[in-house]
């Protein structure tokens, strides 16, 4: 039997029993002690990151499981010899929507038609800029960017993928063009999209310059992570550029702060994932890893080797 | 050469010249009286209805093309034995995309956060009903509901159409159900979004018995014509129902109408064809319309047939 920590029991009863697998709680957030038997930790949803120093105590543990997509911080706190798993995929759904429906929003004039609207008055939103026809450029193609693009496809645009580096395309685009080509890109589009994970690399790469270089009116929608974004570079350019921004650096974005009430921008606060979608794709992830791991294979999703066996 | 009628010069323009017609600026809607020779009245893209009585003292006259897909009251007003088309699939992608865009920004609460936004504060939005897993109900399944469909089939819903008599399916739906099973239908769908034509038929179909045959939470999204649903139905189900409102009966809605200020409603003012997508559709549309009657073929989307000849 494979000993398995989660860290809230409504996970554990969503997941329900795994053939191999003894099941424990622990929330590596809290006070109590681990039982020292644990080999596969599955973190808490929310700051896995300031968690998992706590897995340093635990003598047989070999595989960190993340529920979230990103992993940034942890490789720094989870000892070296300890396999990291994120949760690929399972945001994919909820995450794409919400891209797709913010830029939408924007491009329509929804947030216009909400204030109208409170205001109980009609007023005509005049010729907006559809979604179709628009070329767009997904900036990150993993599995959230691929699914932004799957969704994307039935809507009459343009397609063009950026990923790290260049490489084959698939059934939604002929190639996937290198980041370093993103400063002749970025002028031939009219709506981009930021789905990449927050590295050193990508740590404000919406910056002044790629900003910059986007053409008068076109939208710039980041459900990233904030710091892919500088802040100071976003309320330069809101209003000759609009801005969707499902996450922002800082965040939560102070009351008050200028990025609030700079024009075009809409701002949804980090709610890409918390959706009804989660629990059942984040269980269905669980039970196929940690059978994975309880036959004696490597799990899906690792960012990090098992080195210990 | 067949002599044809536009109501105004943008649009003359747009579409340029097509071999085998003549085309003359004639407004239904104005002052100035037509030049006699017209055998194909181009209508005005607002108040056709009520414009189009003007056509009756044209001799020859044997065609109205309209530039609006629906057409109540048009058949009314031009005499009977002149042939009407509409404009089918020229709004499809503006108003399918808006559809989805009103039905995501619902479910998501992207209004919650314009709200919260404008106030320049960080409120989050709670774990809310993702599109994902959703069991979608199209009302309509002609040109613009495919168009709806099409899109949908992307965002890992189940689709359900709906059309004024059952038929086979495609590729996008097994089977397409006739209207009359909407009672048993309903109650097992989370979303339902209306785009019927407006018919003696359709009037009020949304009415009490079908928002009440609608499971709680549920949304309703109405692209199609306001009075399809019975406006004071709506105020009374809003709050236990999400209602997402692109048409409204009357239109313009009244400043103060209580289906503003009703609880879980989003309403955007009949913005759904008025895009960039309009012109270089609509032009394609005329084009290949008045290349075929000078070519002497009937033209496409024909909803009364051309008797004069």
């Amino acid at each position: 039997m494979v000993v398995v920590s989660f860290p809230d029991p409504v996970l554990l009863a969503a997941v329900g029993d795994v053939p191999g697998v003894e099941a424990v709680v622990w929330d590596p957030a809290g006070e109590e002690s681990p039982d020292e038997r644990i080999e596969v930790v599955i973190a808490p949803y929310l700051g896995a990151a300031s968690a998992l120093g706590a897995v340093a105590q635990l003598r047989d543990v070999r595989l960190v499981q993340l529920q979230s997509a990103g992993y940034d911080g942890v490789l720094e706190v989870v000892p070296e010899t300890v396999g990291v798993a994120n949760a690929a995929g399972v945001y994919d759904a909820a995450t794409a929507e919400l891209a797709v429906g913010m830029a939408i929003a924007s491009l329509r004039g929804i947030p216009d038609a909400v204030r109208t609207g409170d205001e109980a008055r009609w007023v005509g939103l005049g010729t907006r800029t559809s979604l179709a026809d628009r070329r767009v450029l997904v900036v990150g193609y993993g599995s959230v960017g691929t699914a932004i693009a799957r969704r994307l496809s039935t809507f009459e645009v343009t397609l063009t993928a950026v990923a790290s580096r260049a490489r084959a395309g698939d059934d939604l685009v002929d190639t996937v063009h290198g980041i370093d080509e993103l400063p002749r890109l970025l002028p031939d589009h009219d709506v981009v999209i930021v789905i990449v994970p927050l590295t050193d690399a990508t740590h404000h790469l919406v910056d002044d310059a790629f900003l910059s270089a986007m053409p008068d009116g076109a939208l710039l929608v980041n459900v990233a992570r904030g710091p892919v974004a500088d802040t100071d570079a976003l309320v330069a350019h809101a209003g000759r550029l609009a801005l969707a921004l499902d996450v922002t650096d800082p965040e939560p974005l102070p009351d008050g702060h200028p990025l609030w009430s700079a024009p075009n921008v809409l701002i949804t606060p980090h709610a890409g994932g918390n959706t009804t979608a989660l629990l059942p794709r984040m269980s269905a992830l669980l039970r196929d890893q940690l059978s994975r791991v309880a036959a004696g294979e490597d799990p899906h999703h690792l960012v990090r080797p098992i080195v210990k066996t």
